[in-house]
């Protein structure tokens, strides 16, 4: 049994990881904290737990979190998270971090797209945390870097392209939509129910998001070749769920049939990736509250390109679902431990 | 192991019994019917399924469903139902029915609301499958009349009350309001998304909605004596859950603490009612998914009228969550096993 | 040309107000305030405004506003409207006052559901802008307390009845729910989309919500006696919409024919409420944008209780749509003018 | 004073017509038919109606029709338009068709992407109705073909471009979201509330949506050479709105600054085109229920992409209001009459 510890209990992510290691066999959940509730019940601020976890929400002294946990999930906005994680891996704890802050191997990228970075002796050891392409190297690490939700949605959806040199790899557009949960849980007019309902709009338009860095990051790992892209999110007016619908350019001649048996290949034995069968597509409703990345690969034989469509829940394969993975493998546990549930529709 | 079948698997209902029944330990669904899609494999009708449950779904020949499964849930619409339980309990099978035809002890009653009753020998083996005020007698039952989503919704918001006589039992008005999910999936303008979408009414106004009936019959016998009810059904825009505000003119007076604390007492041990401490109030989203009902009972002590706010998801506990509960309950397994879920919010 | 200041401009009702007079042909808006904007455009606010009104928002200096309107509207927080409506009358301005520091005649029921208050001199002088049962006393007014949302929805509902004395004053049960404009614009983590969307409670249950005051003052003078009723507002996962359900005992048989009867004398000659026809009920889709009121009376004949359906727009008939129907009845021009459009659906 | 006709009056579209035309003030809508609902009132379908149009729903009889208006809207399916349409030209009547019938110039391609055309003559004749870069035709036309929903957002957001040269034209991927509105009010599985709300998906993907020839129709005529694009639409949970998310290669060096200059000369004048400021960008929520089409170009300076975000309102500029435009201007009206209304928000 793993004694686990949330750091940053009282968000979104935050409790989709308690929602979801309440159902893992092999955890108890033994620390939550929260800054701006400490001492309040966790079930007072989410009222779903109520009887079922209750745990009173704790300050962040990161000596008292280590003493209760094996297993530490910092759900912190960047920066605070590289103020407590040094601290955790002093002292043994194994490490899933969901901010940013261990995503981006080069400090100096890092610094370029958030704030200088104060801790980039770990960021060497950090693993980039995305089971599909890393998982050897996720076995053995201290310090897992969960990827962000956009990141997961769209490296997924190009991986077997690039990983065969079947694209140009400066030809990519990615142009996502996310539901507002991933906006969080903070108070603002931009957030508010009646800014956000019934409308849809881009944001963060002309490569200035801040995931933008770590989709390149990984694209051009899995490319072989520095690579960028243009990437557009969206806002959608409901709660989970990203889509994301990726255009690139291929480098010979090819056809759905070809590339979806490409996909089926390549994430074979994968737990949580479903490629579509041809004549379907994804949709956001039927991953809600899972784990699974589903994905359409196909070509406009009219114009040439190819399309990948590919759609996760934002806090499940996007964030804490992919999380409660990384913990399994670190923990030598079977991968798909906690995370059998389906997805809740309607 | 139980084997079970699903009649009618097609629908929202069947939809959330295969989810839950898919975590289920000591269940193994073998056999979905479906007169619409018959031979399609029920992941293409809801590809939330897909990858883990890729049953083909069959023609509804009684016999042939028997012979595959020791439970069998009848996810049908009324009249359906009783056309086809009388086949399944003549082959010696359990048998939950989540329709209507087998809730109204009264064939005449039946027939006064819905249309001649067709199986009144089996009406009186059945049994209301209300677990909170039944459970001795589910347990012996061959067929369970799994309850009505609004009917559950206020029987348990009233049970405490009416048994110990606390209310006048001719003083109750119901109002309660439902997710779309209740109206099923069928094809109508009525339940058409930009139909339905930012906007809210009552619908059934004046005492005729076919819960009424269900409703009466309940709370007269937590009465002891014949009572009819003001219900009026309302439609959120919204998928699942159902909230009730009950009123009733109390007997004898009363205080807010005084009826929490007789609530705690009478669903003390109960696992899936959970009493709200005073101060909060049950909202839809914090049992969405889930199988529980929030329950809170309060007094407007300007008015001297008693009012109780009561939370379900309709396809929770108003319906496939309970029929599960039910299942536990007759073939002895624990009666939680397999509704361990926490709703799922946001 | 009525020359016309909104105080408070960027909140929901500020914005509809803005709507609706931009086709209103007698009235040029001259003036906007905003405490948290002044400087901004108010279409950098409300973007919907940009190209049509893009007037800078001011700070809130009552003599300077006063020189730039005929006609102030009041669209301010409860307190803050009593601190500057004595600087608008003292200098002969008509004002439409939004708050509720003017609804209630008492000054000491005032203060015991919101504070002391400070302005009852001017008090005396407002009439409660009910056009539908005080249209004579509005003509002459020169401050006029416009309605708050639910009181519209319930009294509308209610006076044919009480004016009749058809119904037991003390048997009024009123079950309201209203969407999210209603809870205001202010950054609080209650009205972020993810807590509201998909969900459904109650709020200020038991006799606690300050429109219940409002709401007994005026069906008291329908009645003819002082009388309390049991009043529960619901938060619906919309923007627009207050439908409220109505119970009351009879003091006579009676029939639903007959009561569409009376509504419809009653009412009848009157622009803004429509009397559905028997068969039809009200649903809050069929008024957003407008500035109707629907409602539909009849008898549960089961139970013998009234039932009466109605619905408006909170932020139209409930708010901004009658403050205009005010504005032209005290300055004399058709009651009609600028209110014409229709609801926008879906 | 215009007599106006709408054929086809039951859906979406022609409610949309009949809201905006009931405050024209130089028309009279005289005539509206169905075909599934001939014989009832519209306001009984439609109650936002109730009380302003009360008109009977008539068969569709294009002699009795034609007889009865001197515009006709016809708000019809594909294939039935063609059938009544040269009828109506016959005898002299002014129409403004809202089906595709007569939006391709090259019955071929229609053939091809439709079915064979029935009515080849009056296609020569048809005028493509897109004001802004049509005006002068459309004058003078007798049949106006009223632009797709999606080609409207995508046509206004790259004419500028094309026009000057600045950009490849065989670059061009446009991305586009609509509201549920643009599946039309037909009973079917897709569009039931609770198969559509919470989710978002792409369809029609890899260049099969029938908006692709028309779109292709008209940038080739801007750009003066036969070009492809690649088309991919998506469903979004919300009743109106199309967002188009446009990606093109510049032919030369470009900044946002200068981009935007060249729209808003492009536009200049234009009374329904908002070329937003730097910093801004559209959102559908901006423009629901108004005739505005808002663009946003920019430039990613990292990969060197032009970005155009353009947003509608489907029924509005997209369908109904554009339809009126055109109306205005082949009658020789002012052409922003009936079109002032501002954007309904929240």
């Amino acid at each position: 049994m793993l004694n686990v510890a949330i750091v940053g209990a009282s968000g979104y992510t935050g409790l989709e990881l308690i929602r979801i290691l309440y159902r893992h066999p092999e955890v108890a959940v033994t620390c939550l904290t929260s800054e701006q509730s400490a001492g309040k019940r966790i079930s007072e601020i989410f009222p779903t737990l109520r009887g079922r976890c209750d745990l009173v929400l704790e300050n962040l002294e990161p000596v008292r979190v280590a003493e209760k946990a094996d297993v530490i999930f910092t759900a912190l906005p960047h920066k605070a998270a590289m103020e407590v994680v040094p601290t955790f891996l002093k002292l043994g704890k194994q490490v899933i971090d969901l901010s940013a802050d261990y995503r981006l191997s080069d400090p100096q990228t890092y610094g370029a797209w958030y704030e200088p970075h104060l801790n980039p002796a770990n960021l060497k050891k950090a693993v980039y945390g995305l089971p599909e392409i890393r998982r050897s190297k996720i076995k053995g690490a201290k310090l897992v870097a969960n990827p962000g939700c956009y990141p997961t949605s769209i490296i997924l959806g190009l991986a077997p392209l690039l990983k065969q040199g079947l694209i140009n790899p400066h030809s990519i557009i990615a142009d996502s939509a996310s539901g507002v949960t991933g906006a969080g849980r903070a108070a603002k007019v931009d957030s508010l129910f009646c800014e956000v309902n019934e409308g849809y709009k881009a944001y963060g338009v002309g490569g200035v998001h801040r995931h933008t860095p770590e989709i390149e990051q990984e694209l051009s790992l899995l490319a072989g070749e520095k690579l960028m892209v243009t990437f557009t999110p969206h806002l959608l007016p409901m709660d989970r769920g990203i889509l994301s619908t990726i255009y690139a350019a291929p480098s010979k001649e090819t056809t759905t049939e070809a590339l979806i048996k490409l996909y089926d290949k390549f994430y074979s034995g994968e737990p949580f990736v479903r490629v579509l069968p041809q004549g379907s597509l994804p949709s956001t409703s039927f991953v809600r509250g899972s784990n699974f990345c589903d994905i359409s690969p196909l070509i406009d034989s009219r114009t040439g390109r190819i399309i990948i469509v590919s759609a996760i829940d934002n806090l499940g394969k996007g964030a804490s679902g992919q999380a409660v993975q990384n913990m399994n493998i670190v923990c030598g546990l079977p991968e798909t431990m906690g995370l059998e549930g389906l997805a809740l529709f309607p």
